[in-house]
């Protein structure tokens, strides 16, 4: 048996003993060491994100752990090798699994079919031990921490973002909308890859200000000033480059429209809080390309540890608090609440 | 001296006498054939255009007609040529024309720098004759009308947003909105590269059964049933492919966004009566990809000559009205109020 | 026990007794009704193809057939179903499979980590029965029948080659090299999906006819004139804008490289007799991509029936021939000494 | 009058005095200040380019300099600014030009129709001033030399490369074949892009150790050991996810070819001896894709420099010799003589 955090009715979480889960074909058993909070459980909490299992279930879909135990037929791994993990393994027998697009299964949801978010519609990692189908297993680099690992989720839904628009930032100026810990990651992410000058904007200075420490170049508080002027005095008048709206407010799709150059592109990774209004003209007049990103695809993990690893992405700068997996509830209000200027938070197992 | 179409202050336009145009440097003389009438024109009758030229201009950006001239340095075309025409040319010097977004172009309206939107930007195609740089015209295969020769920019918008969605689909169940010219292009251009199935959503029955003689598998009048649910149940519950947003309405970006595959593409061929709103939700939810196209960028009207000159674009379909130029503003009367179902209406110069 | 043609020593085939295959999860058992033989499946008869099963093992990679049994877990399909299949399924836990590259498996021929290539890495269809993973089965149109289903790989692999060199033809002007089955079906898809003009070249008059039939604008037989001095008449000296090199002759990458436009594409479908020299600096100079294609990658199978079915592709032009399973020696000399100018030979079941 | 570079008849270069050009519409007029050598220079010196001018003209592709005149309708620019240039102009008129592949213009060497390709087809640099067009002029950061700004050519080239291949790096294992010039600005534009292991082969132990210095990770000398076995081993057998080919040996495609990963991109930065020999069945088993590029097209020049400028590319690692223009005949010894280990050579003016 093990412990777990396990969610019963809306906001009913508790720390219970569950067996330790049995790793099946192509599976590894991991000790998990880490485990962080992210925006999507919450909803998980508030049992508000569809797919969610009906009955009691193990939340969780940011950890880290070790290999425990071996699946039939995994060699990929070995006892002992220190991994992090993602979220989502597609069902590998829907069209668009087959040609790659796994967060974007078609049989999302569907266990029996082979499909997995862990955490969201099945059993996760707020646990001793999660099993995970190797495709969600990356190993992790000798110089990173279980605490960094966790973190790789928050850094791979941007680099998929980038990924789908086309993965060259080389010498551009990219806006970046929203410094929460996706949209720093965002920015680090965007001078990894070369990116000239990056502008980040929102609207909480101290989060601004660590923006400026991780290498974004300018800094627009859109509380003071007008973000697409700014912009424009920026870029000579045409515009960013690319975009990527990591701040999913009512007008920020809005503003990415109005900052983003003809022909540019602008990536999206944020949730809404509902439907927002934007200028389609502005689309279609700048010949705007628009990328929504679900989840970490494209193995964005993977690039996403390299780039950590060679030291280009500092995951621990959006780390700021620390908890044992004991104190689940006070590490949620403390991410909920943004106690501290919290950012992320993570858990101790 | 020649006869010509000119817009004075709004909704003041007069058939007057004005100088025969003098072909510069790699431009060519056409003596117009035929012209035709654009819901841009419209915008441009009532002065809202932005980019306009402040005093009296030639309108018209479709038309069709002879070379009768060369302008210096011009070996591609010779007198006589019959030859189609494409709205713009870019400046050739910012950074979106010297990669190739020429509809994009940053220096849009800028004249002095070699921008052109012919009608739109300065003097167009509503008279007896139009200077053109050869980088806007194609030589007109002979088995085509100068009538269908100006459905080209009609044609090559939509293919321009097929292009950018990456211009490949054999096999696929593509949703186009909007039996308007565009759409009703846009149906065939689907069926000639290879769409395995077409549905068609409007709200005018007449329009949409001209769809189904042009090559669409499946009509929705969104009027009488959910878009979302019939395309839900034409393919097993996983959305159309692709959608080729062409209606424009308030609502279609929304209907996009629902109609859409996990992983599909939407292309964006309209101009909107103002900001729309849609839930983003969806898109990042499915990982869409949203495509404006501006104009006919990608050399697309060639391409599109090419599939009317094979019989794979009917463009005389959509030709529903002939005037004579003097009668322009009867062709237009007919165009604006959609006097006898009108679709495209052509003038005779 | 079923009927099947077995494979011992190099070029020992037998047709004999075996068990019929049981469905694994996730596979249907197929009732094979037709069969029909390919380039690769003489290589593997000689013992040539690297990957094969040392043992003696069921021959056949194209076939069709109907659905007699259900695997685990299978409701993509039901008993009855008509369908065609294709050759390879991922391992579907190497990156290349997660990512949507099936025929470049990381873990080709490892059967044990669930990669197969019907007939080639382990049992194939060259019997009564046969077991395929519903990643490889497509549900045969009403319209079509099981001999053309079984040239579905025949077509599936230059359209994998057009995807990857974009998927976008309208309008242009490809050169097709090699007037063989691929050659020929490839003729048809460019066609299908826009091109303006075919260029087929190859050596036997008879298969150049048949490609005229098929819809080749133009015929080049190497042997009476230079290929690449005809396509520079053709194209104006430009070039071909896109070549699909499905000749696998000693020059045939020269030719293409000295036939194809600057900025231009080529498709590589087909396998070599041993190294070839070609100029690079051409391919420099003229900055173009070459996209050598395996197998029949990005679902192209299912893609390629929709063409068959909607009568763009002709794959009953390339059936010459007609046997019986129980004929097979007499198929497979008829094919390898093009008895008849033996194009593709089917056998029945 | 100024000093200037003419070649005259194969191997007849002399400094002379010539008019100071005259900059016409778009263009710029310069005053030169470094200037550097090229491969392609030594080519040009025997009279072996083709599209070279036939009588007398200025020579040199690569140099930098300050904005000393504007030609009519310039305001890109103003008198005083530092600037690099980049070797082609488009004629902007053929369809490449005008889809953006300015590299491989249709009209090459055409300097009527408005091509120019620096120093190779037109006058160059190696001179007082130069007149260039505003296209191929881009500013220098403040932070970078002349010298620096050279070296821009070098590094665009294999950019352009890693554009065609799609640009997107991060946590890929790249082979660089060959330490030349082009090969460490590779190395560096592969580590600056996010790659996680470099592996840069080459046959002279004090180039591979620069290549070393620059971030490469691996070094691999290919006269002591086998390339495709040492890629084997570092990479788990799966080969390199990307190869940058700019070696231009006998066997350097081949080694490429072998050393690739399944599904794997090969860029073609090199001009060869003469034609070169290959496995194109390896190509087409693994998938291969294959990306030969022309110059530094993309406006690849731009990203470079920002790269420079942010430290991530370090040019003056490979500037080995200095002289004045005057010594120009020592210079070109220097260089093709590999005097002193001689990377690149620069001359001031």
């Amino acid at each position: 048996m093990m412990k777990a955090v396990v969610l019963h009715e809306a906001d009913q979480m508790r720390v219970e003993r569950r067996p330790v889960p049995e790793p099946g074909p192509g599976e590894v058993l991991l000790k998990v060491n880490v485990t962080s909070i992210c925006g999507t459980d919450v909803k998980v909490l508030h049992r508000k994100l569809p797919g969610q299992p009906a009955g009691p279930f193990i939340m969780g879909h940011e950890y880290a752990g070790t290999v425990a135990a071996l699946g039939p037929g995994v060699d990929e791994f070995k006892v002992g090798d220190r991994v992090a993990v993602e979220v989502h393994k597609g069902c590998e027998r829907c069209e668009n699994c087959i040609k790659g697009w796994y967060t974007s299964c078609l049989n999302y949801g569907n266990v029996a079919k082979g499909h997995r978010a862990k955490g969201l519609t099945c059993d996760g990692g707020f646990a001793e031990y999660a099993a995970n189908h190797v495709n969600t297993v990356y190993k992790l680099p000798d110089n990173l921490t279980f605490e960094q690992a966790c973190m790789v989720t928050t850094a791979a839904s941007p680099l998929w973002a980038i990924d789908l628009m086309g993965g060259y930032l080389a010498g551009e100026t990219v806006l970046v909308q929203g410094p929460g810990p996706i949209g720093l990651l965002a920015v680090q992410l965007c001078k990894a890859l070369g990116a000239e000058c990056v502008i980040l904007s929102g609207t909480r200075p101290e989060r601004l200000a660590i923006g400026a420490r991780l290498g974004a170049d300018v800094l627009v508080n859109v509380r003071e000033e007008s973000l697409a002027r700014r912009v424009a005095d920026i870029t000579g008048g045409k515009g960013a480059d690319s975009v990527l709206e990591c701040a999913g407010g009512p007008t920020s799709m809005q503003e990415a429209l109005e900052c983003v150059k003809r022909g540019g592109r602008i990536g999206v990774v944020a949730w809404y809080a509902g439907p927002v209004e934007m200028d389609m003209n502005l689309a279609v007049r700048s010949n705007v390309r628009i990328y929504a990103a679900r989840g970490e695809g494209g193995m964005s993990s993977g690039r996403s540890l390299a780039l950590m690893s060679a030291g280009k992405l500092d995951a621990n700068a959006i780390i700021t608090h620390h908890f044992a997996l004991d104190d689940v509830h006070e590490a949620f209000h403390t991410y909920v609440d943004r106690v501290g200027n919290a950012l992320k938070v993570v858990m101790r197992v």
